[in-house]
């Protein structure tokens, strides 16, 4: 007998899903899966960001959203090929709700399914005007009442916030509020994004001067606009920030620049906010529906407080406000921390002529540049993986279609690789007293990322600083104090300072919604970021996504967006069209809305 | 017996071809043309645009050029399907020539070969760097003379042009004055783009307020970043300036804006220009190798002149310094004209409440753009094109593809459609009084284009004011003098005005040669634009190329460039590469330069 082709299999599996869930037999549903099963829904059936783990959740979610949801024409995406390999099948397919059009990916395993993503593409009759739906542009015929694109873009930017009021309002426009404000803007959402800085791009304009990303360009593009071909792999600061404002002006976002934010309350009778903020010196009120936090998760700086600071006559800066090594020649500094921002600006300051010492105060994951690219990155972002016919998009959703639950389990083994493919240099590093991890459970950076946003460096170069001793390394112990003149350690040892950089990283996201909310209103989201992992700085118990990140959270109309450039292009998907669906009064059931298990 | 595929014919014409260019076999080469033939060379074969027409100028052409340039390595584009149809076999290829990489097209009868396009499409080690070939951005190691790109990148716009001379000066930051200086600055080679205006896309911005782009947005992409999905089909004027903004920022040109270019003048011993510039108020002496006027061949106005010009009362205008209907509401306008900017213009000041004649002098071609999108442009250059696979870079060079001698046999009956399709429309506009061509010989809009630049509407609603007397319509009669309060036309016609409008189009580019270097020069090299089809305005004898464009002139090291967006894209390829073999000191032997015969 013939062995079926793999997207014969897949047809198949669609076609029994397909049928349990149209005809409403959650438990025929439920049985298409095997024991050990994830079902990943990205807004479609949850109206929220959840993965499904097992048959219970599975049959406890549908026995919640099934009725209201309506999924129907299950079938698989013609344009690609499903694949078999180390007896798992895997495909693509298209589906709809009630109200929308979805897109999915499947993994099977003797015809059951062991991995499901569901994510949402489009609302039903609320398309983006694109491809052959994108304006005309010019209106042909006859108008005595014409208005240009340019007096009517004018205008609205003119009269929104003031007569009339935006529905969403984003505070902050890095990369994240502003692809948000791109997708809100396709999708007809009146939105105004808050910006302190002068520029869009000037978040990361004003950072360290050697700042280049550390990720490679196939995985920062923005949405609609992808980075040309030219563009470097590694993008300095101040081109990211150029490239940032070029975005804001032809996206036509209503960008508010030098405005800051002061306060906003929500008003649960009105079901509205009252946003705050200063604009040229005046104050503004803005009315908005929708509140979304886009200030960052490395935002909100974390400096931690030590003996003696109020005394020492140098200088002290957190990483975010240090301006770069050129006032520090022939100084000496001391940088608290051994993260990105702290190889980074030790570097730089070496570079520069200063005499520095990095404090690593416990231990660090560290890759090299191009060992993460190759072999983390390389199947999915890379120029290899664009000559190989992989778009930006199936990245990102093959990406998201791996349950966090099981996603170590694909990293242990990358990491492992990266491990023996450098060990001469990790050897040296480890001579030269740096103290290493490979993250709890050997995952790695990615997964520390998604943990806690920190704990790792991807080394450019500073590593060989620090093994030959260019870069002074103290480790192993914490700051004690700080003198006039100096910071001591626990250990007693007494470094010479002009100048002290903490390179201490963030705190959660929702201390930007203490400051600019309520401490109440903080602690009843409580934590961002993290996935209950239960290893260190991310606290159980176990989510399955990321806490309270571009979904509901438990103040109503209050929502968190960020990351690096490709959760701002993939997740801002999802979040715009949670934003579109209230803003078009569609009905959104919530299933399993983020519970508070930690302040923050 | 089975019949040969569409690429096995390409294949076996191919190897044929190629083996008798190889050897150096120039009869058996030219006997695999059939005796009506076309080769139409870009860069390639003669450094030089250049179509080649029969047997006896392709063996002239090999003659001169083929022991210089050794073509090699002819195989089909393994990633095209060729094609049968109508008894002729379309098929794509690669080839190298001894310094470069190029890429054709061709079309056989009966296997032998009836139209051959050969492009350039780059310079061995002279590669531009994108893809695999992209830069690093950071660079990774330790450095103590570091310098970052926003220091590398300030550090290069300000010494260029003061401590070091540009290899390019290009006079015009239009479309075409961008598109090339990208190319160019991708080359590596030293650019300046001097402009006139405040700010990259003012001379769309300051165009009449109603103005949006007539060609639609697959016609229109620039080389590197393409217009987004979501870009409309037609661009407003303002929406385009923006775009060309941020393009000359993110493609990092040295862009002098505010800057006027007072003269240029040509050593012949130093093989240099002398160009003389006033920026910021000072003058600056620019010593560029190269000068490309890229003035716009809708640069140059045309103004008319009549008697009593100087005592008419009212304003006067040409179409390019009018702002727009808003001053005129009640007030009188005669415009003179009957093209595109007259009907733009016309209509919108009919929709301010202006009392509006257009005078006709002369017959017009109108089409409506609908038709022309859909039947004129539409296999090409369209959202059914996208959605079929076909590739900005394949449309433009399948439009390349066609010889100019035999193109309007190819327009002719598109034009005939269209004719048909709107019949009643253009009888309305006859009963009108509207005087209707299509052309010298029917072929229509885009073959007047290409001859004169001129004589044409594409119609987006002026039209039905026309047929409606809403515009008024004098048509058949020139301008005899002007009066202190009105326009009297020949036939004695007297049109009181407050307004006249010049809609009386541009003259040739080489006119802005006259104005910057020499009226000797301009005359040297000749009239500029138009293919010698000897029909009105586009004089012969026959050239098969547009006069001048892009390619060498009678004047070394002087250069036009010009058109619509989809000319700046396409074309400046050529000329960028021209420039680049000189600037790289390759050898670039010119076959058949450009002969002047008119003087502009």
């Amino acid at each position: 007998m013939l062995e079926d082709s793999p997207n014969t299999k897949i047809d198949a599996a669609l076609a029994k899903l397909g049928k349990a869930l149209e005809s409403g037999d959650i438990e025929a549903a439920v049985n298409l899966f095997q024991a050990d099963c994830y079902w990943r829904d990205l807004v479609t059936f949850t109206w929220n960001l959840r993965t499904m783990e097992g048959h219970d959740q599975i049959r406890d979610m549908l026995t919640s959203q099934l009725n209201t949801i309506k999924p129907s024409r299950f079938r698989q995406d013609e344009t690609e090929l499903a694949t078999d390999g180390d007896g798992i099948t895997q495909g693509w397919f298209e589906f709809e709700t009630d109200v929308a059009r979805g897109y999915g990916h499947t993994r099977l395993k003797n015809g059951l399914v062991w991995t499901l993503l569901t994510t949402m593409s489009e609302i039903k009759g609320h398309e983006e005007p694109k491809g052959l739906k994108r304006p005309m542009g010019a209106e042909h015929g006859h108008d005595p009442n014409r208005r240009t694109w340019s007096e009517k873009r004018q205008d609205e930017a003119t009269r929104l916030g003031y007569e009339t009021q935006p529905y969403v309002v984003i505070v902050g426009g890095g990369q994240g509020g502003i692809a948000l404000g791109a997708r809100l803007r396709q999708l007809g959402v009146p939105t105004i994004i808050i910006e302190k800085n002068e520029r869009p791009g000037d978040s990361w304009r004003k950072r360290y001067k050697s700042l280049c990303l550390h990720d490679p360009v196939w995985y920062d593009h923005l949405p609609y606009i992808p980075f040309p071909e030219n563009w470097p792999v590694f993008a300095p600061k101040d081109k990211i920030g150029d490239w940032l404002e070029m975005y804001t002006k032809v996206m036509e976002l209503n960008y508010w620049n030098s405005t800051a934010c002061k306060s906003a309350a929500y008003d649960e009778d009105k079901q509205e906010w009252t946003v705050i903020v200063e604009r040229d010196g005046k104050e503004v009120v803005l009315r908005p529906k929708q509140l979304v936090l886009a200030t960052g998760m490395s935002g909100k700086a974390n400096v931690p407080k030590f003996k003696g600071q109020e005394t020492f006559r140098g200088e002290q800066q957190h990483s975010s406000q240090h301006p770069g090594p050129d006032a520090y020649k022939g100084k000496r500094v001391v940088v608290v921390g051994a993260n990105n921002s702290a190889h980074d600006i030790c570097a730089a300051l070496w570079e520069a002529g200063a005499d520095v010492t990095m404090v690593q105060r416990s231990s660090t994951h560290i890759v090299r540049s191009d060992s993460l690219m190759e072999i983390g990155l390389g199947d999915l972002y890379s120029e290899r993986a664009v000559a190989a016919g992989m778009t930006t998009r199936k990245a990102d959703l093959i990406f998201a279609s791996l349950p966090y639950k099981i996603m170590h389990e694909f990293q242990i083994p990358l990491y492992d690789k990266m491990r023996e493919r450098d060990a001469k240099f990790y050897s040296d590093l480890e001579k030269a007293g740096f103290m290493l991890d490979w993250g709890a459970d050997g995952s790695g950076l990615f997964m520390k990322y998604l943990r806690r946003g920190s704990g790792y460096y991807i080394d450019v170069g500073a590593c060989d600083l620090i093994i030959d001793g260019s870069i002074k390394l103290k480790s192993g112990s914490d700051v004690d104090h700080l003198t006039e003149t100096s910071v001591v350690l626990k250990d007693g040892t007494e470094l010479p300072a002009d100048l002290v950089v903490y390179a201490t990283g963030y705190g959660s996201m929702n201390g930007w919604a203490a400051d600019l909310i309520s401490r109440e209103v903080a602690e009843k989201v409580g934590k961002c970021w993290g996935l209950g992992s239960d290893t260190p700085k991310d606290p159980g118990p176990w989510e399955g996504e990321q806490r309270n990140m571009w979904k509901p959270t438990q103040q109503e109309a209050l929502w968190f967006h960020g990351g690096n450039l490709h959760q701002s292009r993939h997740y801002s998907q999802y979040l715009s069209l949670q934003l579109k669906a209230r803003q078009a009064g569609i009905e959104t059931p919530v299933y399993g809305l983020q519970e508070s298990h930690h302040r923050g």
